[in-house]
């Protein structure tokens, strides 16, 4: 496969793209404290490979970037940490406006509420006894933990265990979009948030909706007229219920792809941003609102440095990076600096990069930087998350939920 | 996509199918010692879900069964650890009569080595400085791990770094099969063998060579016709470094697919054998000597305990088991029991199965039992495998070498 233009002219610039746009003070959270690892100071060419890093300069761009068009609407952020599993990334982005995170999963809220996240909303259901159990006592040590619902069944259970749990517990309705999870909009959300409403152990506070679809609409205008489209169902329950008397104080829903698009939604009030942090392939693709050609709002600030292993053949050269390092996301990896590099994580150990023209030659034993292909299980793939700042270590982001799926 | 009839049959008996063809007495290795865990003795239909799931008398024939065409042709077995990464799950290889263990990594070869596997032989290079360090010291300390090269360069940089250890390092030539990992066949591969056999700090061992391609091709005969033909410029190269009186002692290759095809190959000595272990649709699909629609030469031990948390939509069911519970890998996986059943993991955190017949009404909460579409990349994503006697959780299998793709 031939690179598209802009992917090439993408990856001839990267290297050289800084994240010269914020000035601002340094933020220091608790764990910006000393963590002590035998690679920190070492140069990011140097480290064992496969690594996952994150550019902090990038970083501290994204962690900004997201709230620009969103400044003066009302409308806040309430990034997933399911795409970076580390309490360290959520305590920074809670540092730099976050109304709280939201989580996929029971495991992955306990983490963070455990590592100092009060603010949790798991925007997956519980619907096993032992999970709905253990979410009631995740909720009776913490007050800012809110679970989600879409089904009434599930919601009986629900004010069953807060019932025996001794307390009441924040409750948003789950709408669905795509088919996936959620209550279908209209007339069965509005009676399934009356059921939760009504439910004397738990407190309705308002409505989800993800529109998985969406976000990798290529273009911002064609992606901006689905997404409002999409969302109109969503839209419609809302003042439903709004009209219906109940407590609309979450209008969540959204993620990277559409997060400048939802802010003028009615009651909307806040977006759940993802990979904004990170950037990937697939992201990267889609085109912003200044950049029809790359969605550069973000910066690239995750990639995986990886080793070539093998030079035997011409126009190929094998990596230490297959699907163990990568994923087998499509787009593949994206070698930075090298445009015509095409980069194949097929293998579980090996990658293979195919080529015509490389801007130099390489040999056995040079690294590769390479931006990964979809963010979020890339990162579910490591223990830990090298913080880079002018090519070293400055910091470790222990990845502490990687694995939780549970 | 239809499943096909032989998926199709296997689905409706799986569930059925014992491992009865082996009754000998049970092998304690010391990982046999009591494990504390909260869930052992708990039903495999009441784990948290996604839960990784080892049947233990379904591993008990297949810890056997490899062996079985192998019987008095003088070849043995040397199982990769990359399949399963459990030092557990090695020993009791090992304790079946395997010669040793094979590993990709060294991150992984140091897991094993440091849990009591003593004979490991690396199949991938270490070619950086500080990884190439890092397994001379391995090998000082432990005499039974061997490491591979593919290149000249790599040869005189393993001496040099031997000599300052103070060791004489064993060494096989990896031999180019498939353009990824290896130095071609013939000549080339020849010189490097007597490139380390003359290198004073090293000691030449033999040979390996993998011919991934041919592992899944489908039919046994044309497989084998395949494996075969593929092999013989690495039977020619044997019988030229034979010739040169070099010492042939490890002739290693192959894998699940070819493990009954190789052991009339003269010199060859014993299978890299990965997946028999667990087996998985990939490997399900290919058909074994026996029963040409099935490879069920091994039982499919190694399943995904998922979730049903959503069915708002007639013929749709959506889990809690997505990408970061299955990998990308195709045939996506298979419910067992439900031969209509079409599962995507698609999405990171839910799966999506879409059907026309099933052989109940599922509802929100009720567990499925999946087995996984390629067992490596799999296995990485879990901390823990459950090995599971008659549906009771007997024992824990910590996957101790996860993520170490290094």
């Amino acid at each position: 496969m031939k690179p598209s233009f802009n992917r090439r002219k993408f990856l001839q610039t990267a290297a050289l793209s800084g994240a010269g746009l914020w000035t601002g003070p340094k933020l220091l959270a608790s764990a910006d404290l000393p963590f002590s690892h035998p690679d920190l100071g070492k140069s990011k060419w140097d480290l064992d490979t496969p690594a996952l890093c994150l550019d902090l300069d990038k970083l501290d761009h994204n962690l900004k970037a997201a709230s620009i068009p969103l400044q003066g609407s009302g409308v806040g952020l309430r990034p997933h940490v399911k795409t970076h599993k580390c309490p360290d990334l959520a305590r920074m982005q809670i540092a730099h406006g976050a109304l709280g995170v939201c989580a996929a999963k029971l495991s992955e809220s306990e983490v963070m509420l455990e590592n100092g996240i009060n603010d949790v909303l798991m925007t997956g259901v519980n619907v096993t006894p032992a999970k709905i159990r253990k979410a009631m006592e995740l909720r009776k040590k913490h007050p800012g933990f809110i679970q989600a619902v879409d089904n009434p069944q599930n919601t009986r259970d629900l004010q069953e265990a807060a019932k025996a749990a001794g307390i009441v517990a924040d409750v948003v309705v789950d709408i669905d979009v795509i088919r996936r999870s959620g209550i279908p909009a209209g007339q069965p959300a509005l009676e399934l948030a009356q059921l939760v409403d009504k439910s004397p152990n738990l407190r309705f506070r308002g409505i989800l909706a993800y529109d998985g679809g969406v976000q990798h609409v290529m273009g911002h205008e064609a992606r901006k007229t689905r997404c409002l489209k999409t969302f109109e169902p969503v839209v419609d329950t809302y003042h439903l219920m709004h009209a219906a008397g109940l407590n609309m104080e979450i209008f969540s829903g959204g993620g990277t792809g559409t997060y400048d698009m939802m802010h003028g939604i009615p009651g909307f009030t806040d977006v759940q941003v993802g990979s904004y942090l990170f950037m990937d392939c697939q992201y990267l693709e889609i085109g912003g609102a200044k950049n029809e050609e790359r969605f550069d709002d973000f910066e690239a600030a995750l990639t995986v440095m990886t080793t070539v292993v093998n030079t035997n053949h011409p126009g190929r050269l094998i990596t230490d990076g297959g699907s163990k390092a990568f994923t087998l996301n499509k787009p593949t990896g994206w070698v930075i600096g090298e445009p015509d590099f095409v980069y194949n994580a097929g293998s579980d150990e090996y990658g293979t990069i195919t080529y015509n023209d490389a801007s130099r030659s390489y040999k056995v034993g040079d690294p590769l930087e390479v931006i990964v292909p979809h963010c979020d299980p890339a990162v579910n793939l490591y223990d830990i998350i090298y913080g880079i700042r002018k090519d070293r270590v400055e910091r470790i982001f222990p990845v502490l939920a990687r694995g939780k799926s549970q």
